[in-house]
């Protein structure tokens, strides 16, 4: 097979057959197929799209460019997944959450990417906590406390994390086909029986559109049901942050306070109904008000911060009694009105600009910088009001935070849009 | 600058400034910017197209990536460039001829590429031939002879010549824009004062669609103007070979043959046609019929052979009293019936397929092989008559050039298209 022949059948709409992805993929995998042709085909596959027969081949392929994780014992593996979004923490409640219900949570994390953070990121601002775990490592974590949050070890899906960081650099990140099989190919890869998907749409997410937010919902739905796993998905508001706390330190404090059975609502029900679709995949005709509601009793028992805090020290972190942020300040809002939008972007690119996330691949991480938003949508200001509490030392991050911070703000815009709910089937 | 977001920017359809284009193809002159950016844009080139003064930029960035030749004095410019085209060995004679009414010829020319061979590949079948001149050995060629037929010097558009590589393993070779940016950039860097392009359409060119080929004309032509070069243009007809030579040295000889006028028609009517519209373009006033008459009497007086003779001589080759071709052998048709269609690409293939052209970059090609075509559209063929003359020793080489060739025939398609003009306006 020639490479370029392949590029060209799917620059020009036609399909490409399950050998010739398989051709692109393992020889990329192995080095024999250069970044050069990967990119291209990549740019091709966003402009010209691929058919579900496609996507899923291309899944497949990711996944047999490596290893999968044992399955251990006959116990239900399980996982929850998101699309990224401002201020997004609930894997760090939803994993342990399901721990306690006695399933595995093999979760295999990212780190940051644009505005959205990381998981791996925020549980780094936990001193000594490792992200690096061996397959034996997860294993036997699996089997003493059900949890683990760790990055993909070496073997896992090898040509989605060479192509990953290709789309980085090659403007090919936003494509359903290539998104699809980056998420799946790792989560297909954990050896799961069930998988629930948080998809984001709204400034705060790399979609801001909700149709195709769901086209991307869908898509990610059907791989994991032809790959035999049991997959369902929420779409979810990311038109403004989600909770309060936003930065790596400040995202691990607030999990732990919904963790404790405090914390914003938003954070709290969305994390309670991640769980709930996942246990309703396996009993679809359980009454989901009344899972709800077992769920609420778990977390407000305290089980799963129990578990957490297991987790945590097994992978060598030591949770501090308070974690310590870079100095506070308000920003006051310029004048009075009735907050009616945000530009998510702005917020994200603020904490970006402090040392929150990364500008390029190598930036070291701050993890004590951050935002305390305290300005929901719909939200009456007035003049003078703070808005969002900075954590930052640095004067001059400071004020380019602010500077984007206050330009997110947009008030009265004469939109008379009702609030988005928190998700929607 | 950032290289992904300028390439989200083509992506998404939404032309670049020339800053942005600069900083691209200067960049991937000097090796900043990688090969897997550069594909991706090209990809993104390709399937989003370019605004007319997009392509200027591009052109003239490819340009400014290197060096333009010198102009000598104040002797008139001039070039003819064809896209390629099976059998297509005007330049050979286009050459010399206009370097006969005293213009400077700084031909600069490629090597073959697909189907359609090179003029630098054809030279090189006359031993000794160097295509290798530096920019002081081009001078000084120009002062003595008028004409020099030689590759692009090192200096000559270097972004260019890394581009043309990369398209041609990515799947990025025929986008307009792209091709218009390539083959103007070295135009260009010759300093010309007027260039006659050959245009081609048909199963014999790399474009097959009339209507394409229009629009790549009007776009190499509007660049070329905008440059400050008087640029004329022909649409040429390549549904069948151009004359009846196909392959290096067979090119090389059919050239001789109308240097010395004699020679196929179509060869020797397509050579005078472009040399006596370049000549109109410095008079548009003057009478194209009497033109015509005075390059076809300048031709037939044997001054453009003497030309090429001194140009070849100079360039280090050494024309044999014949040149040795591999053994011959007839095809003969299967059937009776009226030719009415030839796939001219099956028909380069074969030129391919007996090494007389390049399947990878590497290969050697062997200059005696080829084809002598004896069978024009429109012919009457009785079952058993030659259609073509095969120069090659290799049995299993001549055996599937055989095949491709019988494939390539088309008898009474049912097809009443008159046969097409030689050139169009």
């Amino acid at each position: 097979m020639i490479p370029a022949s392949i590029i060209a059948t799917k620059r020009d709409g036609h399909e490409l057959t399950e050998k010739e992805i398989e051709f692109m993929v393992f020889g990329y995998a192995k080095g024999e197929i250069p970044d050069y042709q990967m990119s291209a085909l990549a740019m091709a596959i966003y402009l010209r799209g691929m058919v579900e027969r496609e996507v899923l081949a291309l899944t497949m392929a990711m996944v047999g460019s490596g290893d999968s994780l044992r399955r251990i014992g006959d116990t239900f593996r399980v996982d929850k997944h998101s699309t990224g979004g401002l201020g997004d923490k609930t894997s760090l409640i939803v994993g342990p959450l399901l721990a306690c219900l006695g399933y595995h949570v093999p979760m295999i994390s990212g780190r940051g990417l644009g505005i959205t953070g990381g998981t791996l990121d925020k549980l780094e601002a936990i001193p000594g906590y490792r992200t690096n775990l061996s397959e034996a490592e997860i294993d036997a974590q699996l089997e003493r406390i059900g949890c683990v949050i760790t990055g993909a070890t070496e073997a896992i899906a090898p040509a989605d994390r060479k192509l990953y960081a290709l789309r980085d650099v090659t403007a090919t990140v936003p494509s359903i086909p290539l998104i699809t099989a980056s998420i799946m190919s790792k989560k297909i890869a954990e050896s799961l029986d069930a998988l629930v998907l948080d998809v984001k749409y709204g400034s705060g997410s790399f979609q801001q559109n909700l149709q195709i937010a769901r086209r991307l919902r869908d898509q990610l739905q059907r791989v994991g049901h032809s790959a035999g796993i049991k997959t369902t998905a929420l779409l979810t508001d990311m038109t403004q942050p989600l909770g309060k706390m936003i930065g790596n330190a400040c995202e691990v404090i607030e999990s732990i306070e919904v963790l404790q059975g405090r914390g914003p609502h938003s954070v709290r029900l969305l994390s309670i109904e991640l769980a709930a679709r996942l246990v309703l995949s396996f009993s679809p005709n359980s009454n989901l008000e009344q899972t709800r509601a077992k769920l609420t009793e778990l977390l407000d028992g305290g089980a799963p911060m129990e578990k957490f805090e297991a987790m945590v020290a097994n992978q060598g972190g030591k949770l501090p009694s308070e974690f310590s942020l870079e100095k506070c300040r308000p920003i006051a809002s310029p004048r009075s009105g009735l907050l009616t939008g945000l530009d998510c972007q702005k917020i994200g690119y603020s904490v970006i600009a402090m040392g929150g996330g990364r500008k390029m691949k190598e930036d070291v991480i701050n993890p004590r910088v951050g935002i305390r938003w305290e300005c929901p949508l719909g939200s009456v200001v007035t003049a003078g009001q703070t808005v969002a509490q900075v954590y930052c030392d640095s004067e001059t991050m400071f004020q380019e935070a602010s500077r984007l911070l206050l330009d997110s703000l947009r008030f009265d815009s004469g939109s008379t849009d009702a609030i988005p709910p928190l998700w929607r089937d």
